[in-house]
């Protein structure tokens, strides 16, 4: 378990979130990677009012900022791609490989989580908007064509690149699990298969664990069970 | 001019593209990436009705695709990557400059395209819609907030970096030009200086220079002036 306030890695993290976030706050990413390389981690708890000066660290205010000594980043792909250096484990050295799980990196966040995310919101967030539902025929079509287009390329293998797993597959399958809460994985037995395989492994376990862990220990008062 | 038939640098483009898409298809990001570098390049056009088999090489069917000899890529946040890990006019080599410029390019890809393109697209694409019109002032505060927020950051300095130039003003000023030719740049003098001072180097220059000279050559009959 790499939680360790003594480490020199920070990862900042929200201390509470609503139901509808919990699993699903970008610093799981981060912590998953950081277990698969078995790297310690401090991680610094903020609230949804952020603290004074955060947008200095982060200037969209999300969470996670991530820390190495002088390293200091944002962005959840970059984080990954930092951590990939750092660790073989996470990212493969041979040139065409590596940039095999650099291109699925940036698939994930740029071809894939946006249409989902977006369809996802008309199912919360934006719900009670008189658009809301007429529009999701549009933005049903655009997250299944991208769906559909990923899992054709998956086809049967394990990982994006075949048997290897890298931070390609952790922001893939965190981005898919926004698409499997909001239903619209639908009939495609092999993207519920390797989002499963995914949430299998340990150190994912673990990561998510110690996500939901602490929304548990500063759950609002009057909303606890 | 890097355009070279015998380059070993491959990338596709379209050879036509309706008038509201010209100036902003994805292989502009990675020809200007290649003019900056001064690298020799071919271009590898393809019809907007895709050749067979070309999902196996982008699985989204987009453009472009990135080849040098053996290394293949898709995503242009990871082809932009590879060139300035060729070239330190592209990326800085010390680590914390390098991670900073690679945020920069994730955060264009995923924090700013995606609220930008969405908004822009109820402009055009998708304005027919009877819901397109209501939808407008959620996806408005949502793109605004982004750029205020990038605007905030950005300040008075010269480039994301300050004085150095990296392959993360490539990316945000071409995601910008979306949000110029939909209008939702705004009051924001220093976004619009910003966009202005990447369009006025001579590489952005010839890169679209390049890619509006195919599209008049591939003008289909009927519709040349």
């Amino acid at each position: 378990m790499p939680i360790n306030s003594d480490a020199d890695i920070e990862v900042t993290a929200f201390d509470w979130v609503p139901e509808p976030a919990q699993g699903l706050v970008k610093d799981l990413r981060v912590r998953w990677a950081l277990e698969e390389a078995r790297f310690d981690y401090r991680v610094r708890l903020i609230g949804l009012e952020r603290p004074p000066g955060y947008a200095g660290e982060q200037p969209f205010q999300q969470v996670p900022c991530f820390r190495d000594g002088q390293v200091q980043i944002f962005e959840t792909g970059a984080i990954l791609q930092y951590l990939g250096e750092k660790s073989e484990a996470l990212l493969p050295r041979e040139p065409r490989a590596k940039y095999r799980a650099i291109q699925w990196t940036y698939a994930a966040l740029s071809s894939i989580e946006p249409f989902v995310q977006f369809r996802a919101l008309l199912n919360n967030f934006w719900a009670a908007h008189a658009w809301a539902e007429p529009s999701k025929p549009t933005f049903d079509q655009l997250a299944q064509l991208r769906l559909g287009q990923l899992s054709d390329r998956l086809g049967d293998s394990e990982w994006l690149d075949g048997d290897r797993f890298t931070i390609a597959d952790i922001m893939m399958v965190t981005v898919l699990r926004i698409a499997t809460r909001a239903g619209l994985i639908g009939d495609r037995p092999n993207l519920h298969a390797y989002v499963q395989r995914g949430e299998a492994r340990p150190p994912f376990g673990q990561a998510l664990d110690d996500q939901l862990t602490t929304f548990r220990k500063h759950e609002p008062q009057g909303e606890a069970a």
